[in-house]
């Protein structure tokens, strides 16, 4: 275990965290994908899937996924849907993957002063960086949004691209959960992979549409999930191109870009997909927005809402957590008939391992 | 002819368009895709094409192209691409279709001051309406960076969405080219669209990654090049998302969110593709940062620029032209051996009509 998790300690550290982001006190790292992880499973086509969603429960969760997704590709329903408006979105952290007791790329951030504290002896007395070397969550918090903001900094820049996705690509081979003790790609909700799955074999087009930084998941995400680097969407931040005399490079500038949360998701989601989406995937009120988009399409839309209600395989939380809050969502999730998934009660799996 | 086209005065009007997009003087309009064309061409996989680029005539330019993608598909070479690396950006003006005398964005624009003058009685008396109204491109000119940027704030804002794409649909099924007299749509590259199948066929994922507005470009070029709305890359304005009590909407805000030329194609290739590109066509220096870093890649790359020879069939300019100027970039093609399409030459069919 990395750090004591008490819920205030959390509570303060999303707050900074979120301030932090706002402000965008972040820095710079240069961009590339040199070094990329290769896709590997892709679904180009329809493929036939003879028994889908096998991780899901029978019920009415899993039936109403099923009912929507053959009533759409049903050519002779009025509610058929052409193949290039078959687009789903996807949130990534609570929605395809853990989000507990942080959200993963946090402690990417804290592993990566470890292994740069070597290079600079001068960590031991400094703060914010004391603390995380010594373990001590107490000391990181107190160093307040200035202490986040200079750790976030320094971990995501600094760095060519090539670089900074190599050193994505080795953490999270390496990388343990501060509390579980496993790899973080053990997370991976396998309900959901088969819901990728099932919808590109009906020629659905996924995206993920995460508050999480684009550079940081396309390495860690690409494979896992199929979804290839241009159908990611994620927070980015600004970059500039240089010609470097024959060695051109994007040279990343230490302020945010764009903010892919609430609102953003949606600004994102038209700017970059262009169309909208009919069918939603999410987990907390970040996602409301993109779901209420989602909701508008003049095609039959569906609008599905994961509910963490495990708290032995998984975690239990909604409207009041620090993390992945689940609150206004729920309410119109109920007051539109939105599809809710009860983890607890629907997923017979939820890890693959 | 709406207007006519003396030299002196498209350079004014082009350094005017360049001044006034820096600034970000541009307004609002709201973005959705209820009304876009559907796709009816996209290739997906790998179809076999027995006569590639029929309207090119045999010589070096068509064999360098096709000798490069026999050896990157082929798994036998040590040149070999995998499929998730081949990735194809084109520039859109003057690379897919013409551009000349003025990118056919901006005679959108001025189109549009003429549909929208019956509501707007006073625009008679009141620059820089009354210069479009009377055809009279020095009064327009005469009206500096401020009275372009109205003209441009005017006619990309005040809808939303729906009914910006649905007027962009409408205008480009009516609209005539000034001096050419036909629709713009006929002003498409035969040769290109080849190109673009090949490379489809043969596994390439195809992006437009153009100077042009994003949502004015997709639903004109979408179904003529089979390119989906999520592949297409352009200048951007900002947006923000309104719930608007149920029935959602973004609206554009008036101000620039990013220009995509020059450097910023590398950029928005990296934000948005996420990949550096493999093949790269463009015809203007505003091309050339997205050359070199498509040369760049550690696989083989292939840079090709359209040189606009054909004074006859289309037009004939480069170093010295008000647009789509080509100085830089011949130079560095004949340096580092780029291929280059000499139109008159290269291409035994300009336009598919």
């Amino acid at each position: 275990m990395i750090f004591s998790h008490s819920k205030n300690q959390m509570m303060k550290m999303i707050r900074l965290i979120g301030f932090v982001i706002v402000l965008g006190i972040f820095s710079a790292c240069t961009i590339n994908t040199e070094n990329k992880t290769e896709i590997t499973s892709q679904t180009v086509g329809a493929i036939e899937i003879t028994n889908p969603l096998p991780s899901w429960n029978k019920g009415a969760t899993k039936a109403s996924i099923i009912d929507y997704v053959n009533d759409v590709i049903n050519t002779e329903s009025e509610n058929f849907i052409k193949i290039p408006d078959r687009i789903a979105v996807f949130d990534n952290d609570g929605t395809m993957w853990s989000e507990q007791p942080l959200y993963f790329q946090f402690y990417f951030a804290i592993d990566r002063v470890k292994e740069l504290a070597p290079e600079h002896p001068e960590w031991k007395n400094e703060q914010p960086f004391k603390g995380i070397l010594e373990n001590d969550l107490n000391q990181l918090l107190a160093s307040g949004s200035e202490g986040i903001g200079k750790v976030l900094a320094i971990t995501h820049s600094g760095t060519t691209v090539a670089e900074f996705q190599q050193i994505v690509s080795n953490w999270i081979k390496t990388a343990k959960h501060p509390t579980k003790g496993k790899p973080y790609t053990d997370f991976v909700y396998k309900p959901m992979l088969e819901l990728l799955d099932y919808l590109r074999a009906n020629n659905f087009k996924v995206f993920m549409v995460s508050g999480g930084g684009v550079e940081f998941m396309r390495p860690i995400i690409c494979d896992i999930y199929g979804v290839p680097y241009d159908q990611i969407l994620g927070t980015s931040f600004k970059t500039v191109y240089n010609y470097n005399d024959g060695k051109p490079a994007l040279e990343r500038l230490p302020e945010l870009e764009f903010f892919n949360d609430k609102g953003g998701k949606v600004v994102n989601i038209q700017k970059i997909i262009g169309n909208k989406p009919v069918f939603c995937g999410g987990n907390s009120d970040g996602d409301l927005a993109m779901m209420q988009w989602t909701a508008s399409n003049k095609h039959k839309s569906f609008m599905l809402y994961v509910h963490h209600t495990d708290s032995v395989r998984e975690w239990a939380y909604d409207r009041e957590s620090h993390i992945g809050r689940l609150d206004k969502g729920l309410d119109q999730a109920d007051q539109d008939g939105w599809t809710v998934i009860d983890m607890k009660n629907d997923w017979k799996i939820i890890y693959p391992n």
